[in-house]
Parts: structure tokens; C-alpha cells; sequence
């Protein structure tokens, strides 16, 4: 089989399509002998469990970085070829019994999104009410990982999210980014005539110096969700919603003004949650919460045996802990894997200065 | 490279991961080469042009039957090898711009599940609000092609999407088969409190064996949408809906009694409606609308010309024209293709009879 580079004088169509079909014949057979191979990991494992009991985030992480570095000659994206990785994985995968995954619903929101992204299309996705229900069904075994928004590049941390694992036994297993747009919809045909601007508060956020350039006079009202924005856009010349393009569309509403984020890159992040701690998959980051004892410098001293190992910290976020006032836990993230010989060491040294380290996992490293 | 059941000894789990990992490489390689080799097909096409352009369906039809063809020794269902290669096309035909698929919105529709299932995911997806909107949108050249529910199964037609046909210059590329869960969701625990069942006319249809035998004296209310439904039977004890999975979590109900729908086998039909016809893809259908002249036995002597022809008709419908009273139209399905000899012929002897015959479209019969 040769690239069509390679060819001297051009094929006509039907000699074009047959190379295709000969490629089609050989991707097939081989990713029935993936699937085979699939089969065969489980049965090393022991008798046939479920999808879960086969998962391993830390191997499809080596897998598709495998595939990102192979894939420097394109030419498809680094981005589809990645998606057509994971619903080969996916549906290998769900050879007995899809994944469950349950996410913050309707369908059609950014968490399914990322749920997709991430999981592939061979799952059984449960959208579910509210972040703290997708917690519960995870750890009452309902779904096998849950997906959570943890922070929005521009706006900051989902406290919402954040403040579970204060309480939840459950793992961070791994995490995903998403590239989230927005935009400013209306029925009204110019900018002029918009007095108010409807959005859930993340997303005003988000578009703050946007609004500031373009509607410096316009109120800005916080609602529940984008929807509702778009849903009270439709009723009034002089008013906008900031949401994404499917809201235009289901609200019947105009695109006046596309991509109003404020940086181009506004990704949202999301955590998979499940029951348990993987193993390192070679580029990973651990999340740990600690909470301080009450004396002058404690955080400090709390975060020194992290440095003194090399262990670069990516994030850190304090929270009001519930259990007294004045009271504070930490968030924080490190690069590296609670497994890795130095990051044992750092935690054990913390654990001297603080009332408590908890780790809520170690996972790894989202791909773009 | 050998399949699992040539090996003499079971391989352990790094040995089986390094197998995957070369099966890996050879399905990438393989799918640049695919992907460079659609490129091509663009070219010998002419200069570059949008997605709409180098998309064929009868291709992809014959594509995907050589795929179930070639899938006989599994492990993968047919479902999902088909499914895979729906999504390597898509990710191929995307190189350049992803297709506009407009379809009734709004996401998490069935409409939706059919464009996903049909077109793959590297499309971008235009939920609009009405079936009217889907014809326009096409017709207006803002989407490539569009998705609209034709039938049910146990339903019966949807007329809506038929009658646009009489006055639209749209043409049929396609047909997607669907299948559709309905589910009885309430609050309540059990069966003996529910007095009223909610839910769209179809699916109410649709599990009216079930309700006769199980809810007799429930009174059965009709509502826009099963989303609908859901939503008011949360408010009541005595309430319950019948809707799809999606909607139970939403609303938070439970699901007491699942796969309710009468007909195990419970399909929706969708058409894909675009702005030509295509060739013949080898196994075709063909959409047909005839009026009749007002006079005895005119059908008979319509239908006559497809018998004598042998072409069998899969499904003919009337339905009132809006031109005068007591006229009809006919919907006619027919196997074969507009460019079949003999399709041909029986079109051109029916004209003879018919006030009007309307092609409305050639396209290759639905995948399972």
C-alpha cells in the first residue's frame, strides 16, 4: 500500500476508492484483533467482571500519547485522531457492559460534553440533577466514574465541586479540559438597543472586558443557567443572554456577536471521580487537601516539604472548612503521582505541620 | 501479527499491552493514508471545496455494507464496527469543513441521536426549533443537510415532516433507522397510585398494550413533548409519564416499569433531506408523490406501471392536498432507483395517470 504521494500520475476516482477500500479492509481486521487483545487483558484479570474492573486511566493516557506523538505527519488533527482513538478504546471496552458515567445534566451541557471527550461514545451516560447527586451515584456504585466542573480558565474554581471531597470518600481519577465559547444572543439587530444582559455568573465572568468595550451601560443579570438567559432574551428587544450557539438555536435567537470570551483559550476543567486511586500512568498530578493548624506561618511550613522534594505546585486554593470558624483547607495541586517516592516523602513531612492531609488522587495529566 | 487464539502460552498483561500498542500504530498509520487518500478524492474533484461537496451518500452506504460484510467473525457487533467507521468517514470528510446538519432540536432529542448515528461526530449540529425551520434552513443553504423523524414503527407517520414535501424542492438522501425505549417514570413506588399518565401522542401510542393492560383506568393526558410530561409528573403522586431514560434523571424521577413501548422492535424512521439527489448506491429507495385525477380506479391505474415493472412498494400514504377539497395526494415508496431503467419507465406510465408525479428523492435503504 503506498501514500497517495507516492503515485506519478494522478488515480481517477474509482481507482482512488478501491486503494480506500483495501485501507478500510486492513483498519477492520485490525481493530477486531484490538478487540481479541481487549478481551484477553480481562481474562488475564480473572473471570469476566465488568467495564470498570477493565478501565485504567493511567494506560489509556499512554495510549493516546502514543498516538499524539505518531501523529507529527497529520493529516488529521492531533485533536480527531485522538477522538477516533478513544472510540476504538471505548467500544473495545464496552465488549461486556458499557462504562456508566454519571454527569451534571440536561444533555447538551458542557459536562457531556467533556463526558464524551473524555469516554468515548461506547458509555451509558446518567445526567443527573445536581453535582452533589453525581458524588452520591458514584459512591453508592451506581456509576462506575462521575464528571464534575472543577474551574473555568477566566472564572475560577466551582467551590461547589471543590467543597465535596472535603466529606466525599471518593478519588480523583482523572481530569479533562474543554474549550468553551460564548457568545451574545439576541433577537435585535444592533448593539444600540440592548439595555440588559442575562447569563449564569461564570459566564459574565468570562466575558467581563468583552461587556465593558462593547455595553458599558448594560445591565448585567445573573441567572440560574445560560438557557434561562436565552429563554428571557427571546422576549425583549433591549435584552442579550451570553451562552453558547445552541441556545441561539432552541431559543430561536440571532448570533449578534460570536466568541465574546475574553481569552481565547477559556477552557473549562472537569474531574472524573471514581472509588479508587490508579496507578501512575508517567505524567500525573496528585491532589491533596490539608487542613492547617491555627499558628503564624503554618502554610508556609505546610507547603516547604513539597518544594524541598522539587515537587512543583500547579494550584492552590484555600476554603472556609465547615467544622469551625476561622478555620481554613487548602486544595493543592502537585506534579507527580502519590506513588513516586518523593511525593511519599513530601506527605509524610506535611503531615507534621497540619491537622490533616487527605489525598484525593492522583490521575493523569489532561491531553488537549 | 497473530490473533490471540494462535497463541500456544496466555501471554501476560505487558505483553498483551505491547501487542495492542503495535496493532495500535498500524490502525493510525492506516487512517492518515485513509485520511490522504480522501484529500485526494476532494482533488480529482476539482479545486477545494466545502464538506458538501465530496460527501456521497451512496458511497458511504457501500462502504459500511462491506463493513458488515467483512464483520461476520466479530468480536465487535455490527453496531459498533459500523459505528467506528462512521466516525473514521466523518473525521476524513472533515479535513477541510465539518458538514451542517440541521435537525429539531433540542440536543438530546432522538432527532440528534439520528444525525450522531448517521453522520458521525466530526459534523457540526444545528438543533432548530420546528420541522418547518429544518426544510428552511436547508433550502436557505445554512445547512448542508437535515434530519427530520419520518415514522414510527407503531406510530405511523409523522405528517408534519410529510406534508412539507408537497410544497418544498428539497430532495430525500437518506434514511435513518433509529431505535427508541420508552419508560414509565413517576415519584411514587408503586403502580396502584398512578391516575394520570403524561406523555407526547406518539409514545403514548406507542405503549398503549402496555397501559391498557397495566393502567387500565389511568387516565392518559397528551402533552407537547415527553420532556413535558416528566416535568408535570413530578409535581404529583397520583402522576406518572412515559418518556425516555434522559428525561427520569432530569426530573428526577424513577423509572417503575422500563422498555414499556409495545413493539420490542419500537424504530423511529428519519429522513435526510438535502438539496439533490444522488446516484444509485446499489440497494435504493425511491420517494415518489403522486395526485390522482378524480376519477374511478385512478389509483389502481397510478400503481399499475411499478407492479408491471416489478418494483415492490414498500409503503404508500394519503394525505389531503391543500389545493382543494376532496383532492388527495399519495405518498409511494418504491425499491430501486430514479435511474434504474425500469423505475424509469413506471415513472414516465404513471404520469400518464397521475395530475402530477413529484420525485422526491433516491437513496440507499437504512443500515440496521
Amino acid at each position: 500500500m503506498s501514500a497517495p504521494e507516492d503515485e506519478k500520475a494522478p488515480l481517477n476516482l474509482a481507482e482512488t476508492r478501491e486503494r480506500i477500500d483495501a485501507i478500510d479492509r486492513d483498519i477492520q481486521r485490525l481493530i477486531a484483533e484490538r478487540a481479541r487483545w481487549a478481551q484477553q487483558v480481562g481474562k488475564a484479570k480473572g473471570p469476566l467482571k465488568a467495564a470498570v474492573d477493565y478501565y485504567r486511566p493511567e494506560r489509556e493516557a499512554q495510549v493516546l500519547r502514543m498516538v499524539i506523538d505518531r501523529n507529527a505527519g497529520g493529516p488529521l488533527s492531533n485533536e480527531e485522531m485522538v477522538r477516533l482513538f478513544r472510540e476504538i478504546m471505548s467500544a473495545c471496552l464496552a465488549q461486556q457492559e458499557p462504562l456508566k458515567i454519571g454527569f451534571l445534566g440536561p444533555e447538551g451541557t458542557f459536562s457531556q460534553q467533556a463526558v464524551l471527550k473524555h469516554f468515548g461514545h461506547s458509555i451509558k451516560g446518567l445526567p443527573l440533577a445536581t453535582i452533589d447527586e453525581v458524588f452520591q451515584e458514584v459512591a453508592a456504585g451506581n456509576a462506575d466514574f462521575g464528571v464534575v466542573p472543577i474551574e473555568n480558565s477566566s472564572e475560577g474554581t466551582v467551590h461547589s465541586s471543590l467543597d465535596q471531597f472535603v466529606t466525599s470518600p471518593l478519588k480523583i481519577c482523572g481530569e479533562i479540559e474543554l474549550r468553551v465559547h460564548q457568545h451574545l444572543l439576541t433577537r435585535s439587530a444592533n448593539l444600540d438597543q440592548i439595555e440588559r444582559v442575562y447569563s449564569h455568573p461564570q459566564s459574565l465572568g468570562q466575558c467581563k472586558a468583552w461587556l465593558r468595550a462593547n455595553l458599558p451601560k448594560a445591565e448585567r443579570i445573573a441567572v440560574s443557567s445560560n438557557a434561562e438567559a436565552a429563554r428571557r432574551a427571546r422576549n425583549a428587544d433591549d435584552a442579550a443572554a451570553i451562552a453558547g450557539e445552541t441556545a441561539a438555536h432552541i431559543y430561536g435567537l440571532k448570533v449578534l456577536a460570536h466568541q465574546i470570551e475574553d481569552r481565547p483559550d477559556n477552557t473549562t476543567r472537569f474531574f472524573v471521580i471514581g472509588r479508587e486511586v490508579f496507578p501512575p500512568s508517567g505524567h500525573d498530578k496528585t491532589s491533596l487537601l490539608m487542613s492547617v493548624k491555627d499558628k503564624p506561618g503554618a502554610l508556609y511550613e505546610l507547603l516547604t516539604p513539597f518544594a524541598a522534594q522539587g515537587l512543583s505546585m500547579t494550584k492552590i486554593e484555600s476554603r472556609p472548612a465547615r467544622t469551625g470558624k476561622w478555620e481554613y483547607v487548602f486544595f493543592v495541586e502537585v506534579e507527580g503521582h502519590i506513588e513516586d517516592e518523593r511525593m511519599v516523602r513530601a506527605v509524610e513531612l506535611a503531615g507534621k505541620h497540619a491537622a490533616q492531609v487527605k489525598v484525593l488522587g492522583s490521575y493523569p495529566v489532561a491531553l488537549q
